[in-house]
């Protein structure tokens, strides 16, 4: 790939010209979310490794890039002819890219930073490890550097009423500034789009999956900043902004905004989720920084807890959505089992949004659709639309994994559905992974008890058949935003953040057998209070996912007798709730499904 | 009590002499362990309360004394009429012993502290946390102030060998070495007695339970030396010593000794388990010290890992106290149930001691034993011995939370035993326990596991019930050593320390419900390795513990199948591992208890 070359070249004129030694260039945005714009795919642009996560490091002799195990195929591949070496993460002998920059380069060698795209934390970190070289933060260089960089682009963003939110932005910063209990006067500064969306009650259309705008927000006690594109700004949010008290102005006033608001104010963020840039413009005129320490930011850790609005969306969501995964699941039957057709994984993904689409709220996809058949399911983050074309056959297991954004929630459901012939290791499989998601789902817990307390209980079941997932078992879910939300988790790391009532978590275990198959089974959950009485305080999960499970792969002496009353009471509710959505032949089919297993 | 008014005026008088304005008197010695000889027991002298933990504090012009949970009840009574105002810590509105003193005293006022009796972590501690107050480390004042003093008690030592220790000093000096893994020349300082007695392959009988002897201990990376009493050394332990490599000197010098040693050795010993006045004296003439932050220290680290032949010594230890419960539920039975006759709680604590006795190898209770009837068994830390003397009944259950140290193992079981009629509640409550503690046993984890992260697999059981124990769910347990060991456990709150092979650890989930009932099951397992393949290295427990379960108190259709199935095949094991050792009568018995449950 000859731009590729030209491309560092290109880099190394600059890294010349600037007299910096090396630079660093991260996959992020100044905003820290999952997704960002194509203006910021200048680490794809250069090395034309397109995977959500990876660092190149480029000096003015070498160039590497740093990537996890999920895209060491896929970025061999790319990098394949280049004079990039690859860096595999978290194998024995890879260099971090501190020890990897010491070793390459002279005391006192400069290593340049964009100020934008690394937290005040990863800068001071770099400065730290990187001794005895020197650290220097600079503006984005790329927009010389490449010709046809896209610019950053700012849809409409679009309100949320109160019949969904539950809260209005006052009511917010009351629960905000109370978490936060700061004394003196203080201006917060938050970077993360899903924390201003949801303080504003608004939602927008800048990065694909999560419905969010490209936007900088702040707050005192007393009043809420917006910092968006006028595009953004449709009528309709004008007069929403300007009932809910949020004072609006532009996205690229933001830093001058911190910089000159009065001193007296101490300006707060977590040290993680502001760039260096903007903690030394908030700073700039001699304001105190006082860092958030509470786990993700404040704001996000009273999103977490949804409230009973909120609550009520997520579970129309569902309802919505189960009846989209029946017609999802009759469909494959129909035209897979019954009449013998070809389809591929590509063609299901599409067919889900499809069916999905036929709901008025529904508003695409919540992240990547995963229908991956056989093999393409060891791979847990195998992605449907950039995999190869497999077609489904009748045998084995079809793993599925994808979910929706609706006006008034987001939902994220795996099932693994039976194709066919099964070994018995695949039954003897599926059934513990099944019985995890249920002892997880069954939980009764004392208040205060953290998501890596709770872990085992799913990825345990899992574990005794010698076999382990080496992802979380679940991860916090966003109200009509981001599928995958903070600070809470239920994983094997531990994680100072007690699962509360209100918090709702994916529950997903799985096996992969790398090259064969792929079992998940994910339910959506959420933590409830249960009793209170002279013993304390405790919670247990509700199930809000009502898709039905495949039963036709379960071993029932390996399931035990809780986990199987757990799916015939669930099997009940489920169709219970969906079947008054549901014509005759629908019902019938699910009353099938949803089968008393004795 | 007129007593402890005089000697409050002692100590006030001798505050007044030394230009103190506080002192805060602990109840430990300088040797950190669970149990101290009453030449440690000043707070005791000057308050009156014999519980095991407590701090009395003093000014000259009033007293406190601040307890847990544990005495309420019994420190209100013996501070009754006194002017010692009680502290119930960890409730609202209970200062604790800083923010006390904070309040009372003015401004550069000086709170004194025994450099010896507290750590040099605990000092720098009380220095910040009693800032503006000035803090004085002084020598121990109540050899003047205690008229009867009892003195330090040096009883003799005896010598463990090869084949109960399975290493000898130099291997395990060996192995402390490498885990340590230090730069540079070390001089080690251990003031844990087990951690010595452990080092040493000796045990001593200077304090109850543990078979310690008082001493301190020092290593490089060439040799251990032991500081003890010249009363522990008989001839045997003087040739074990010698031809162990130990150099041993008098207990006396072992300050001097640390003082004096080269420089150029770096000291090294937990910041937690050194005193203040050891630390001074290893660094008085310049030495550096580098604190050990192995949780519990190298030598607790690698103590708690058991090797094959300890591991075989637990296993025999367990069958000599298995064959001790069988026939102590046999006289159980024949007495109250069969005989009708009325036995005390005590009476049957001796009578276990007693059984125990005909095995030739024991060496005493490793606990101050707890056999609790009905009410009694809501304490979770009920003494049998100090309490009431309760009879034993024909209904509800009773407690037996009772433990042995052998030449060669230490036990640590608990059983309830049905006496008579239960309730419902009790039923429910019995079953629930007994589920905990088997899902435990049957965990199956990944390498690198936390105690923390197993913990809800016990307590999940009792917890769907609405009830909670406040305890941990497991503590470690010494190899004819402290039945309660560091570093590892299995509780709620987090502790760094993943479970790992060759640890041993007590299962000990319980139900306490005051003044009415208390039940808890304990079993001692033991965590072996289990797989090891591409997903990666896997663990589980092996039960030590062969004492059968009541299972007449069990409803099967709440303990499930998979619990079911493991009392089955734990009762099979047990029946056929104790009967070759019981009579014909102990057999039928026993093989009644062990009964397959349909």
């Amino acid at each position: 790939m000859k731009n590729r070359e030209k491309r560092l070249q290109k880099v190394r004129d600059f890294l010349t010209k600037s007299s910096y030694d090396a630079i660093i260039i991260p996959s992020g945005d100044p905003h820290f979310g999952e997704y960002v714009q194509s203006h910021y795919a200048c680490r794809e642009w250069l090395t034309g490794f397109a995977g959500s996560a990876g660092t190149v490091v480029v000096t003015r002799t070498s160039a590497a890039l740093w990537i996890d195990s999920r895209y060491f195929t896929e970025a061999e591949q790319r990098l394949a002819g280049s004079s990039i070496e690859l860096m595999k993460m978290r194998l024995p002998g890879t260099p971090s890219i501190t020890e990897w920059l010491k070793d390459m380069l002279a005391k006192d060698s400069v290593v340049a930073i964009d100020s934008n795209l690394f937290s005040v934390n990863e800068y001071n970190e770099f400065k730290k490890e990187l001794t005895p070289l020197k650290v220097k933060l600079i503006k984005d260089p790329f927009t010389e550097l490449w010709i046809e960089r896209p610019s950053i682009s700012f849809g409409p963003a679009s309100v949320r009423g109160l019949e969904i939110t539950g809260l209005t932005t006052v009511q917010k910063l009351n629960l905000v500034c109370n978490r936060l209990n700061l004394k003196g006067k203080f201006l917060y500064i938050l970077s993360t789009c899903d924390d201003i969306a949801w303080m504003c009650n608004i939602r927008g259309e800048d990065v694909p999956y999560n419905p969010l705008l490209i936007s900088y927000g702040a707050f005192t006690d007393e009043k809420f900043y917006l910092f968006c594109s006028e595009n953004a700004v449709t009528d309709e949010l004008s007069s929403h902004l300007s009932e809910s008290g949020v004072e609006v102005s532009s996205y690229k006033d933001f830093h001058q905004f911190v910089a000159d608001f009065p001193i007296e104010y101490q300006r707060v963020s977590p040290a993680g989720k502001i760039s260096a840039e903007l903690y030394s413009n908030a700073v700039s005129k001699g304001a105190q920084f006082t860092p958030d320490t509470i786990a993700g930011g404040v704001v996000a850790y009273v999103k977490a807890v949804k409230n009973e609005v909120e609550i009520a969306g997520f579970r129309r969501a569902m309802h919505n959505d189960a009846i989209a995964w029946v017609k999802f699941w009759m469909f494959l039957e129909e035209k897979i089992l019954q009449d013998k057709l070809t389809l591929t994984e590509r063609e299901l993904a599409l067919k889900m949004m499809e069916i999905r689409g036929e709901n008025q709220d529904y508003r695409g996809e919540s992240f990547s659709p995963i229908v991956a058949y056989g093999e393409s399911a060891s791979l847990p983050h195998y992605s449907t639309f950039t995999g190869e074309e497999r077609s489904i056959c009748r045998e084995g297991f079809l793993l599925v994994d994808t979910g929706a954004q609706y006006l008034y929630g987001t939902t994220d459901t795996t099932r693994t559905f039976v194709m066919g012939d099964l070994t018995k290791e695949q039954i003897r499989d599926y059934t513990l992974v099944l019985k995890g998601m249920i002892n997880l789902s069954m939980a009764h817990f004392p208040a205060g008890t953290r998501g890596a307390s709770l872990d085992i209980l799913a990825r345990g079941a899992v574990c005794t058949a010698g076999k382990l997932y080496t992802h979380g078992t679940g991860h916090g879910i966003g109200h009509n935003l981001c599928v995958h939300e903070g600070p809470q988790s239920i994983r094997m790391e531990d994680n100072p953040v007690a699962i509360e009532p209100g918090m709702v978590l994916s529950n997903e275990p799985a096996v992969y057998e790398e090259g064969r198959y792929g079992i998940r089974v994910e339910n959506t959950i959420l933590c409830t209070k249960w009793e209170e009485n002279r013993f304390g305080t405790f919670y247990r999960f509700e199930t809000l996912t009502l898709v039905p499970v495949d039963i036709s792969a379960i071993d029932k002496s390996l399931l035990g007798s809780d986990a199987l009353e757990w799916i015939n009471r669930y099997h009940a509710r489920v169709y219970n709730e969906l079947s008054p959505s549901l014509n005759e032949k629908e019902r019938v089919w699910l009353a099938g499904k949803c089968l008393h297993i004795d």
